[in-house]
């Protein structure tokens, strides 16, 4: 794992981040919040997109065995390289995009989840149906969920819009630092 | 529309039904229920499979123009031409299947649930987040829903297991009754 070094030479954790967005669109403002929060990130934080979503099959328990399709390897391999996940996701009908939750679901029962800090941010200053979802969802594998709504005003917003409102980078500079926590302190365990 | 006849010689309208199974899986448990259900549906029913779930492309809201992929643009025909669906959906990390979902999400924006009436058979005794989210989903989207938990003890059962016990084939030919009314009865409007 590569390394950077603050001031006093203590060497500083690099953590790689996997960024993504819930949806295809390409001109999302999820994507656009991601963005913003990659330019807003602890400068230890090595955040990469991932963009293969819409190259998966659809899951079928049948296809899930010890060689899964290339594309399905790909996004595990994807998630256990990563110390920790950002996701940010629209809500369609109140529910979450099936693309998304299609990636989930060829992940349950790899494990590649378990235990993995994901900052789950919500754009939408109403809904919350998939957000809900997504956090039950997560939380239903494993992971260590933090959640947060930035809502943004509208949807015409893009990346420097976002970085020239202060409302909303300070809601994701902590929402950032939150993460960070989750992947320098492991999580408390109850004995 | 195609019409039978009753003993009196009253025309009997037939009604085409779209059955939709949430899972891939070639042993499903659902899909089996579907069948079981197709067995004990009134003889005006005439059940159909949609079987292109897995041919859809994953939803892109760039895509959603007035010319959509082919397979949407079937999945759109399937439903229009149908007077009421029946769905039955497994249940992964406490939310619905993304391949059923995205099938949803390309026919957010087209219309064609509206006002159909759906039944939604659960075929599991415990899970509930997935069936709750359909239910809220249909809903939205304007559907008129029918809910109906079925509860298979384990899901070895095979569609002939399924018509073979009592407590199963009464609950399916309640939950077909309710859809027939349904069919048969325009939805009350308050004035």
């Amino acid at each position: 794992m590569s390394s950077t070094k603050t001031e006093n030479s203590t060497p500083m954790k690099t953590f790689q981040i996997l960024a993504i967005s819930g949806s295809l669109r390409s001109r999302s403002s999820n994507l656009s919040l991601l963005k913003a929060a990659q330019q807003l990130a602890p400068e230890n934080f090595q955040i990469s997109f991932y963009g293969g979503l819409s190259q998966l099959p659809h899951f079928n328990p049948d296809c899930d065995t010890e060689t899964p399709p290339v594309a399905v390897a790909d996004l595990r391999a994807w998630l256990r390289a990563s110390d920790g996940v950002i996701i940010c996701t629209p809500e369609y009908a109140h529910g979450l995009p099936g693309t998304l939750k299609n990636a989930l679901d060829w992940t349950v029962s790899s494990g590649e989840w378990m235990e993995k800090p994901v900052l789950i941010l919500n754009a939408s200053p109403v809904s919350h149906f998939a957000h809900d979802s997504l956090v039950e969802i997560l939380t239903t594998i494993m992971a260590r969920t933090i959640s947060h709504r930035i809502g943004l005003s509208g949807n015409k917003m893009d990346e420097l819009a976002m970085l020239d409102n202060t409302e909303i980078t300070s809601k994701l500079i902590e929402s950032l630092g939150e993460l960070e926590t989750a992947l320098v302190v492991p999580e408390l365990v109850e004995i």
